[in-house]
């Protein structure tokens, strides 16, 4: 039914993260019924901006306008601290709860034989070079608590050896508001091993 | 965490339908993430081109990138029926199942007191004018089959009764696929007073 530059439109629509052709159509024609096209044009021109100005921050690899990032910039952090994260996504998630106070590094992924993702594909030596320098003491390993994850974290570990920083990870455990019936041997396995005095 | 164009961006997408914060953060992450930002300036060029030459059809309201939409052009279809739809994306329902080759009109809405929709915000001047011309025998209202919707069907109904055209409405009944214990009594009161030889 949708032809042309429509279809084209609802095809990368529907290719977004969480969407598929339905709920693309409703977007699309949300975006082009609407009288004065006012949301499809900000949006483009949104859009167009952020394809000009964002670019990765040259230090930690977060988004930014700046060559560096405002979480680099300032001066108010613990730059001592750097949390190495797998995505962009996962410092805004640490952000949110407003506790961490340090600096990041964006690893661009893990390390997958499958994806092919080879310790080339990501920022492991920009990594090392910020580790070596001398005001970073600590890098906290942040990544999935996935297989791939767990690797990377392994290798990350290993490939940073000689760099005299003290190496820790995010505890693993019972997340908060689980309940403990649902939880998986793994996590109960780790959570048991790791007890805390009450 | 998200600062200047970028919020932006995230609070524009997440006004879409069907979206909200944490999808919008998501896909603007896809979009601005990616390498060779492929996806994103791909995006904005496809919608500039939407903006600049999707327009209403003229005759029908359907969204088309001529003056004349596809199916209005269409002489393999049968013009002298007129299916009256609530929006375009009830067109494109409709040519889905391929079966009805009749053309369109895309009425705007259905008049609500309470959305300030009045019969003059609708289409339903064209609407009369081409139920007026000659050629046309009948007009299938398939409006919502809402309280609002039914209420304009009778509305619209009056408003072309001297317009000498045929006019029909959709059947009610059980959908296709559904349990009867599951119906409304209003489908099932429905669905039995229009019974059919089996």
């Amino acid at each position: 039914m949708e032809q042309g530059v429509l279809k084209e439109l609802i095809s990368i629509v529907s290719k977004l993260p969480g969407l598929g052709p339905r709920s693309a159509r409703r977007i699309v024609l949300h975006l082009l019924t609407d009288k004065e096209k006012v949301v499809a044009s900000n949006l483009n021109q949104v859009l167009q901006k952020c394809l000009d100005e964002v670019k990765q921050c040259s230090q930690c690899g977060n988004l930014s306008v700046q060559e560096i990032c405002h979480i680099c910039a300032d001066e108010a952090r613990d730059h001592s601290v750097i949390c190495l994260v797998e995505n962009v996504s996962d410092i805004w998630a640490m952000e949110r709860n407003k506790i961490y106070k340090g600096g990041y590094h964006v690893l661009g992924g893990c390390l997958s034989a499958m994806k092919g993702v080879t310790p080339e594909k990501l920022s492991l030596n920009t990594l090392k070079a910020r580790a070596l320098s001398a005001n970073v003491e600590e890098i906290i390993i942040a990544l999935s608590s996935t297989l791939e994850g767990q690797t990377t974290g392994f290798y990350v570990a290993d490939f940073l050896k000689d760099s005299n920083v003290k190496i820790t990870r995010l505890a693993h455990g019972i997340p908060i508001g689980a309940e403990l019936e649902y939880m998986d041997e793994g996590t109960i396995m780790h959570a048991l091993k790791m007890r805390q005095a009450f």
